[in-house]
């Protein structure tokens, strides 16, 4: 069974927008078994569009197709799809009741636009979007299908859970997919992908190793897309393998982002945690926060950007800050230790770096970052030196932090 | 000239990264007034590889091309290109001295993985990459022009904006672009459309006006892809048009991030910031610090999510926090003054709201969120109503912040 992804608008390809939509879409498929070979994203052009659509469902089971739904002038994906499948618009009650509630809610007037987007193609079956005022539409040609849903996240999100989902399951009869991805850090990708190599060379050719490095993580990804229960055996002996050859460097063997482990274990230990960030700006207590019910564990942050906050707030002591700097093993560890006062937390994480691009000095270039971490038994710190660029150095440098809370919270 | 960008690896096609890559080199060629026809992503397999390069060359000026040259088995795209374009692989010096300059830096040995990506093919002009290990690679055929870069986007950014950006201007004759765009909130998109529905009739053809929404922010964009000077009169015109339609409604005229704006504003005005976050947990933090120089004018943050950090640190009364709520009026508003206060700035932004899944009742359901904005003299706050989505309301509560102290700082 083959997919394809195509996304609709000029605001992608001038790159105003990052298209999100495409992972998650892909993610999701991938979960059930389907196998996105191509996305793809064009301009909002009639011709553009044909040519897509017609190309894509030449070759693809299903084409899930986003973006051009809104009720401005620049919106022209109903209007093509219809030439497209060679039908007309006409009205449908469901998508009129849906746009009046929806607007309603939010008090904003129904207007001429609103209405045009309640008439729906004739040849299309219709899917009700709860979360907006552009209906779904599925379409069928020469048994290959086609979903059109709006670009905005949540309504693709929803339209993709309950509808294109339930829909490809039931339609479609299809291998079964194998993912296990095990969660490194602390290690070059080339030099994890030498100690891997001989085994890499003797496995059972259905399987694929795949290296995914994300700024100081490393997804090492363990794949096979026909799946049978004999390859079972196979599998387990690989991961046993691996597991001898790099399991100091493994975090996590669950494909999970590193701020949801954090929040198992800390749920799983009855434990709490805080933040004290200096170059990482918030990003840390953000990311903790982004995982729904962590307010179970996470009291809080002091974002100590101005030494006058590490000072009055974290306790730091104006004689280190004056003779380490700001930038140092001794304030690092004076504002963790700060912060799991403050907060009364059971593990404090702290960060104090130079992002860039100015700031650096001979002894302490742009990149060199301290990080701590801390319980009211331990401490321990590490600096770390990153490179020329400000976001990556932030990444990097929360990552690196996120990674060292792990080890430190499983007690490793 | 037509461009066209092809991603390839199968960790985008699976959904576990976000193709940031794209919107990125997009944007630059874009400045420059090179417009992408397509942007195409496909998976590690040669005949993948050999059908797109083939079909992007055929219709296109200039293809770049990311990602598959990493030192990893699954990286295939140099060899895959060496077939395509009938050259083999040659020692490149150059190449190697930089392998091992920047794994010295970061005292990683050399193995054969690195020594490899020093072999490139003989019919490419290669570029040095100065962040990574695999060198950029440039090759024509009938025209036609391909560069091959990593996806590691520091290094794509590096190549782009070195290599690739001055050799596509020296090569290629472009027509001129023009974008103006105007950064609005408070107003939904339909509205916003309606209102500008007459004019957008009575504009010249070779005006483009597109409507990007953003969770809260919706950028305008008035666009012309042939530009001429003497065009520069009816574009006036309508801008003026614009402002008196729409003028409360926009918060810049500029394509800046609002983090950006902000910075500019509190700069020109010799003030500072701080925030004290609860449901957004850092995010607003981490937004204002992402900008180069922030510290200029960012003392840092208090994240309050647990109430005891309300209550001890920003003095938020604990009989208000039992009577009428974490999320309410009074508390937001002393959660803003106690930031003032504690971390002495001109200015404070304060957020607190049920961001979801949990935590909603009848009276505040998920989605409801307060805000105020702060200064010495004056106190502004607002309550919002968002829906379901923990991301989305997060998201959604941080930009309406940074529009409502954006507001606030310019007096308005």
């Amino acid at each position: 069974m083959k997919a394809a992804l195509l996304t609709i608008g000029d605001e992608i390809l001038i790159g105003q927008i990052v298209d999100t939509n495409s992972a998650w879409i892909s993610k999701k498929l991938n979960e059930i078994g389907v196998k996105v070979e191509k996305i793809l994203s064009i301009g909002d052009t009639a011709e553009e569009i044909k040519w897509a659509v017609n190309f894509l469902m030449s070759e693809n089971d299903i084409v899930v197709v986003t973006g051009g739904l809104g009720p401005t002038k620049d919106d022209i994906t109903k209007t093509v799809l219809c030439e497209i499948f060679d039908t007309k618009l006409v009205f449908n009650q469901q998508a009129l009741d849906n746009i009046n509630e929806l607007l309603g809610k939010r008090n904003v007037p129904i207007n001429k636009n609103n209405f045009n987007q309640a008439m729906v193609p004739e040849a299309a079956t219709i899917f009700n979007n709860k979360r907006g005022t552009a209906p779904a539409m599925l379409f069928e040609k020469n048994n290959s299908y086609l979903i059109s849903m709006p670009g905005v996240p949540c309504e693709m999100q929803y339209i993709t859970e309950t509808y294109l989902v339930p829909f490809v399951k039931e339609k479609f009869r299809i291998n079964n997919v194998f993912h296990k991805t095990l969660l490194c850090s602390g290690i070059a990708e080339s030099v994890l992908a030498e100690m891997l190599e001989d085994l890499e060379d003797s496995m059972p050719n259905y399987m694929k190793l795949a290296y995914l490095p994300a700024l100081g993580f490393i997804r090492l990804r363990l794949s096979i897309y026909d799946y049978k229960p004999e390859y079972q055996g196979a599998v387990d002996k690989v991961l046993e393998e691996i597991r001898k050859l790099i399991g100091n460097k493994i975090l996590a063997e669950e494909d999970l982002k590193p701020e949801i482990i954090i929040g198992n274990i800390l749920k799983s230990q009855n434990k709490t945690i805080c933040t004290a960030e200096s170059c990482t700006g918030g990003r840390i207590a953000s990311l903790l926060t982004s995982v729904p019910g962590s307010s179970q564990y996470f009291y809080g942050s002091v974002v100590s950007y101005d030494n006058s906050v590490k000072r009055n707030l974290l306790g730091v002591s104006s004689e280190d800050l004056e003779s380490y700097g700001a930038v140092s093993q001794q304030v690092v560890e004076q504002m963790a230790k700060g912060a799991l006062e403050l907060l009364k937390t059971d593990y404090a994480v702290s960060v104090s770096g130079i992002a860039g691009p100015d700031g650096g000095t001979s002894e302490k270039p742009v990149g060199t970052v301290w990080i701590a971490v801390a319980s009211k038994e331990k401490i321990l710190s590490k600096k770390v030196q990153f490179f020329n660029d400000r976001e990556i150095n932030i990444r990097r440098a929360t990552n690196t932090a996120l990674a060292m809370m792990i080890h430190f919270i499983k007690g490793e």
